[in-house]
């Protein structure tokens, strides 16, 4: 089986690639480029990279056609791009030249459309996308695929929905926003009152706002507020398979990391960084610029700048403290152990001193 | 953007509201009441509600047009329906007179069919739905668009399937059986032997079988039995994410909450609940109105009744009693340390004392 | 309701079982048998299995019509055959007489295809498929209902796509390869970089590679390679709810348990088992047959070979010991407490004795 596959079709030369960066350049100008690889992996028509000197031995060695880095490789012939941040300058160049082509612009004559909806210019919805009555879809937004969105959803411009998302009735999305595949917004959340012991519904009729430039990866779920909406806030990036409860509020350009969950009507600040596997429990308050280490599980407030970790979270030089004694505690049982021999010892001596004049 | 949208069109009069939950009235009757809403976002057309007196300070403050309450707010000019149960109350009203409506009945033209199916009276089978061969669908279940329904499926009554579900092959579900988004009923169990070191795939011939009034939450994923069943019983709700294995039995009216992990041929019994993230290992036995934290990892049958945490899980006070000490760790190494210095100055000491006489 | 359905048609003879899994038969070798059952819920018709002789009791209480065992039950009329591996029998008749019937070979009329593509002899293309351009299908492939393939995809031979599975673009699967539904194969990776304090995408331009064998259960996530491929190696099996994120390279014959997340870069070598709801950080590197125990948080590189558990993961008999004292330290805090008044009164009294002279 052939598993090779045209990426891309586009050569650019150096030159091109160092004006779209303002990059000084070291070396020929006139090498075509066609893609971007890792130093490992690069062929010589690709441009790599170089993060730190302590990559510039792998750079030697490395099949690239040309480098950008921060500080320049020496004894290197070929091109390089220097740029004060070469990461920054790689994610630009990879937008700018080597993007893969967007879907056909339009609508797919297989997409099922409600009535009274509108769909701005130069919009793609794709094959077997189903869209509910009074859909609002903003302009150049991208639909792919098998695609649901309910009645009364509003899209901002420029949105990209893969395909097998959901969003579900009275959703908002602001513009900019990215919805991978399998991402499920608006589903019910977990509510239910007790009565005779069972477990009764409550119905949830509040929505889901995401709001300008958030990214939610694969799989994800978010939940629409019991009343009002559960809201995640400009700029924020998720990654998959993260749970968003009921009446959340995330603020602005916080980072989830894969597996996260966040239980019901909790509230984060702004720039709050969580890592993967963490749990929050339902009505805290998480401060601006907090960080919580993957794994923890939060069960209580946390103030502005704070970084936590364990479960229950602590503060992190505690955590880490404890963290490392857990793995020591047989030792300090034998420790005990040992000194409560020898206070015995001393206790029997002492009462002989006493008995022995 | 506009991102208002009419929620519902209804109007009803305190009088109405106050009658369907037999509460006594306080105030004004003709009020007219278009939605629900929590204290702090309600509009003069909402109605609110109290759970409690501590918040009677924050209904005088809600823009809210009328309340449900335990407990009247004293000097309080708006209506107020006082009932013994506000959020049982809230529930009910919810449901008769604000729920969104039910999408058209009948089967969408787009929607692909099998041979052999029954589909009940008053159904809805939505937009590029596609279902399997001898299918039955009970009345007036509502199988919104995009679902996948595999052959020899039955579906109860007043079943509601959201987008993107699929149910496999052979798989029951009883009536008013809820399924959120993304979700996978009927997923072969994770089964293999091992021969000459490499994983050899079992068939899974089993089914999944949810009985009445069961709630999956969004992309919760149940895997068919190896042979037989894997069962949720009546009444019970699963949170978003969650994952059943193989041959798991339910009991119920269980609350399983988000991201809990069960696996394969592991046994609940009745009214148990899971805090999200735990996750029980297989081929255990937990017993009725067992309460497990969030984020333990159960390892062993737990007896009825109990109530366990940590990871492994173990009985509640013995985990919160370690939680608490882990992290006063290095405290007690400092104390050993201490001790440790002491003993050896008394034992040089009454080494001095013996020696000195 | 009736919730029985017809299993299977086939009925196949005892001699004829027996000569697929060349079984010696103790007892009548023409009893029809027409399905696999556990013992407990075996009927007349069924063929059930006896793993070790401790099941013997329950094998003489079950209802089954014939038995595959490793030792023969005493005492037992019905038909036993007798083989090495019963477990592995069992899972060959399954996959020969008892296998559900597979879907309709050809292209179902509403499948949507793009251009230059390329469809195996004996594929099936489910109802309400769509498929990207340049895309190649090998023979025999299953590609059930609601799926979505992107551009440029390359499935192998023999290959089977639960209902609304995604691959994306570039993604390249090996033979034999099996996707469970809701699964996402070649989502983006979770990379941003940071800029003013806001995150900025980096376009992922790579792909995923599935080689032979692979099986991922529901709702898993791969992402593609933000440069190069995320890859899975030959054989290994991966349950629901699995995370695995950008550039992770996963070795042959790997299982991992349901619900673990892999963070990016890191590389896992041949035949490593991991169990539910473990975490690895990114950017390390795992050794052949190491074994990681459910739950775990593993934050550093594992020689090949070891077994590690715990948060943070450190090698299996030091996680156990530490396990077991984090319950005994109520008793350890307690101990300490009494040593320290134990010196107190040994020194004091040590004191008197040089005082009292």
């Amino acid at each position: 089986m052939n598993t090779t596959f045209p990426q891309h079709a586009a050569h650019v030369s150096v030159h091109q690639l160092a004006d779209a960066i303002h990059a000084t350049v070291q070396g020929p100008t006139d090498v075509l480029i066609s893609g971007i690889s890792q130093l490992d992996h690069a062929m010589g028509s690709d441009l790599s990279f170089v993060l730190k000197p302590t990559f510039h031995a792998a750079a030697k060695l490395s099949q690239a056609g040309a480098f950008v880095v921060g500080q320049p490789i020496p004894d290197e012939p070929r091109p390089q791009l220097i740029v004060p941040h070469p990461l920054i300058a790689i994610a630009t160049l990879a937008q700018r030249f080597f993007a893969p082509p967007l879907p056909p612009r339009g609508i797919h004559p297989s997409a099922i459309l409600g009535v009274e909806g509108r769909i701005g210019p130069e919009a793609s919805i794709g094959a077997l996308v189903t869209i509910g009555d009074r859909v609002q879809i903003g302009a150049r937004a991208t639909i792919y695929a098998n695609v649901h969105i309910g009645n009364d959803v509003i899209i901002g411009d420029d949105c990209t929905l893969y395909p097998q998302v959901s969003v579900l009735d009275r959703c908002v999305l602001g513009n900019r926003v990215i919805l991978h595949s399998g991402t499920v917004i608006g589903s019910d959340g977990f509510g239910y009152t007790q009565l005779d012991s069972r477990h009764h519904k409550i119905l949830q009729l509040g929505n889901v706002f995401l709001e300008d430039d958030v990214e939610l990866g694969a799989n994800v779920t978010v939940d629409r507020g019991t009343f009002g909406s559960t809201r995640i806030k400009r700029g924020t990036k998720v990654d998959n398979q993260v749970q968003i409860a009921h009446n959340v509020v995330i603020g602005e350009d916080c980072i989830l990391v894969a597996q996260v969950g966040i239980a019901g009507s909790t509230t984060l600040g702004n720039n709050v960084m969580i890592g993967g596997q963490a749990g929050l429990v339902d009505h805290i308050t998480v401060g601006d610029n907090v960080r919580i280490a993957a794994g923890s599980g939060v069960t209580n407030d946390v103030s502005p700048g704070f970084i936590v970790g364990g479960r229950p979270a602590v503060d992190h030089a505690t955590w880490r403290k404890s963290q490392v004694i857990q793995y020591q505690l047989p030792e300090l049982r034998k420790e005990i152990l040992s000194l409560r021999k020898r206070i015995a010892l001393l206790e029997s001596r002492l009462t002989e001193t006493h008995d022995s004049p």
